[in-house]
């Protein structure tokens, strides 16, 4: 604990991004939080191997540490961030300080949606805890929600929009019809997407968010490599466009739901009626929105990512072991994943959900007929159809066939694609994009 | 403190609308809340005058109680719930429980509003917290995101949507072009405004909610009378369409804002672009958005009202009771309004804001001329003009001439529509509507 009861120490373990901007917040804008807690939080060591950016930052050399035991040993140190992110160094780094009875705040999503029950149950052995609200979500305080918002609630559904990158991404493309190398190409430019950013692209880092929040949200423990994911690297500029003609956005939705046989959670492009609250979310912007048997909708927005949101998540989470909130929640609550079951998740093939098909066929009569009598067969209705007067000169690719369809279990839908594409008159493979409706209000 | 370390004994003062949803979560659903809190909340009195709602509701005819003394003086009793509303009465009921050592939850927003900081001093005297989630926007966790998610943050402004009936009925009036009074009369039949809705529709209730939330933001007292608050109640369907046309969606909006020279807080119609995501929330939804320092821009979204996501935030803020968070943030945070000072509170004549104006003037030429100039000696600019053609047969009212101006203080605004209406061309009280701008990120 800190020296004195209103003073608490704390330590940052990697001054990148984040680290330098939670250290900025505890040192530039010190006064600011003080008045607001009504205590101190005094940062005490900044421990890294290059401290180019924290120079960069203007932070006190003399917090500059390049050996992590350094903070470890400080007694005046009461909670460790862990920045550093990656898994198995900042693995070590958080059971080492849980050892040495330190509080952990980390922002590692990858590492607790694969490890959060193990080093949850390590640090509750240790009687200490562990804050993660800047794992999720940015500056939005997606995590006190669920776990203190809405205590009182049954939680039903979740729909997320999670990773900045791929929505400024899907928001260029939707705005601006244009193609996604293209668009990624500008996100790079701008520096809102890495210069690898297949974690992002791909729904990975999405995913991870989702298993941490769905964890919260329904008190089970969620196994991160059964949820399926798919990113926003395969998407044609013309569904997203074809979307927008029918009243839809496409949006990389992470969705986890309530079933009566269990869980089923996800990671996909998908497309959202254009009157959904999460429709209107763009660029960097994230949100969650939250479906609770009491509460009815909620939803949380802000800023996903980016240096200051989320070293502010920190530094919440810092002063939250100050109040003593964080560590009664930890050690009270029987919602973390260390204490709960198993999540039994489902299938992918269970999912039943409406889909947006393009079929590419060729421009013939019956073409409609031999679709529909596949789809038929498998108990997959039409909703809607969408075709618009072919092109002058036919290239011989086909032209597109856009069918909305009702309600449908994915594994139907999936094997009735494969039936479609075997079709003569089909030119390419068919595209398959989810429509997600509004989760229903049980109030 | 309840029996047992595990269990905590409540109370529910009034069985009301919110008072009866409170007392079904607790009872109906107390499994659900006991697993996700790792205690129970036992329900031990459901007091009021009359049971009808009550026993409407199945309640346990047992917990009825027709003496608030009957439940002060229960031992197992931890947490009173207030719920009855109004101001004197509730007030006394309040600090009777306090006095006999219970903490408080309450839903009570004009009573926070005029003695929040008297009755937390009191509290704080006896060694109590007070819990009031339930007073701003219903189910929307809005006072634990100012005082425990943002807490790393100097917060500079706060735009609410925070009364559902009238959100109601502005999105009725956008929506279908449909007149104030027609609106009120289908939101009166569907259950969604009161049969007296004066202190939603003038903008009271709001300005409740906003000198509560205010007071966190800040960390300042705020002085309710202070606060200058227009209602929906005067607008005209004619000046929601003309601003539609030029891009802008009519709110009511609660606003505050630190200025260098102090808090400038308002409820007032506003026009806010359609970019914003405020301008999105429709029917009776809620919302706030808060810009703070580090965390930029974050919105939380949800139902305002209702007996579910009401009495859903009473619950949570019971459970916090007994988790020991809010007991810890009530007696260790500095931003409750007993324990800071006093705001300094622009009057409205100082506000900077760009302005709608609506003109009916006599259609003939020099007019614009005319209005320019009067504008112009006080230094406003007209950033837009709309006026359509005439209609064809003039009935003497004059023709809408609408302006836009570029930001101006509202005193000079409101001086120089006092002159225009003086002109001879004009033909009845110019119409002034604020248009809200986005407010600046600082990151």
């Amino acid at each position: 604990m800190g020296r004195n009861d209103s003073n608490t120490g704390v330590a940052i373990i990697g001054c990148g991004t984040v680290g330098g901007a939670a250290a900025t917040l505890l040192t530039r804008d010190a006064a600011t939080i003080s008045e607001r807690l009504g205590a101190d939080l005094e940062l005490r060591h900044v421990v890294d191997l290059d401290f180019a950016h924290a120079r960069e930052l203007g932070l006190d050399e003399k917090l500059f540490r390049d050996d992590l035991q350094q903070a470890l040993a400080d007694e005046g140190v009461s909670v460790v961030a862990e920045l550093i992110g990656g898994i198995d160094t900042a693995r070590e780094i958080i059971e080492q300080a849980i050892r040495a009875g330190k509080h952990v705040v980390t922002a590692n999503k990858a590492l607790l949606a694969h490890h959060g029950p193990e080093l949850m149950a390590l640090a509750r052995e240790r009687g200490v805890c562990i804050g993660f609200e800047a794992s999720c979500g940015g500056g939005i305080p997606i995590i006190r929600a669920l776990i203190d918002g809405l205590i009182a609630n049954r939680i039903d559904a979740l729909f997320g929009i999670v990773n900045g990158t791929c929505n400024y991404i899907l928001t260029a493309m939707t705005r601006q019809g244009a193609g996604y190398a293209e668009t990624l190409g500008e996100a790079q430019k701008r520096g809102l997407a890495e210069a690898d950013p297949t974690l992002d692209v791909a729904g990975v880092d999405s995913a991870h968010k989702l298993a941490i929040m769905a964890a919260l949200a329904f008190g089970r423990r969620v196994d991160f490599d059964s949820i399926p994911v798919e990113g926003i690297d395969t998407l044609h500029a013309c569904d997203v466009a074809y979307g927008q003609e029918l009243g839809y956005i496409i949006k990389l939705l992470a969705i986890a739901e309530r079933r009566s046989e269990g869980l089923s959670l996800r990671v996909r492009p998908a497309f959202i009626s254009r009157e959904h609250p999460l429709a209107w979310v763009s660029g960097p912007f994230n949100a969650v929105s939250v479906y609770a048997h009491a509460t009815g909708h909620t939803m949380y927005y802000g800023r996903g990512a980016g240096d200051m949101p989320t070293g502010s998540a920190v530094v919440a989470d810092m002063a939250a072991v100050a109040v003593g909130t964080t560590t009664s929640q930890f050690e009270r609550l029987k919602l973390w994943p260390d204490l709960t079951p198993r999540a039994e998740q489902l299938p992918v093939e269970s999912v039943e959900s409406r889909y947006y098909l393009r079929m590419m066929a060729e421009d013939r009569p019956g073409v409609l007929a031999k679709v529909a009598a596949v789809l038929g067969a498998r108990d997959i209705s039409i909703r809607s159809v969408l075709q618009h007067e072919p092109p002058e000169a036919d290239d011989g690719d086909g032209v597109p066939v856009v069918i909305t369809t009702h309600a449908a279990a994915e594994g139907d839908v999936r094997r009735a694609i494969a039936e479609v594409d075997a079709l003569d008159v089909i030119k390419a493979p068919t595209v398959c994009i989810a429509i997600v409706d509004e989760h229903p209000e049980e109030l």
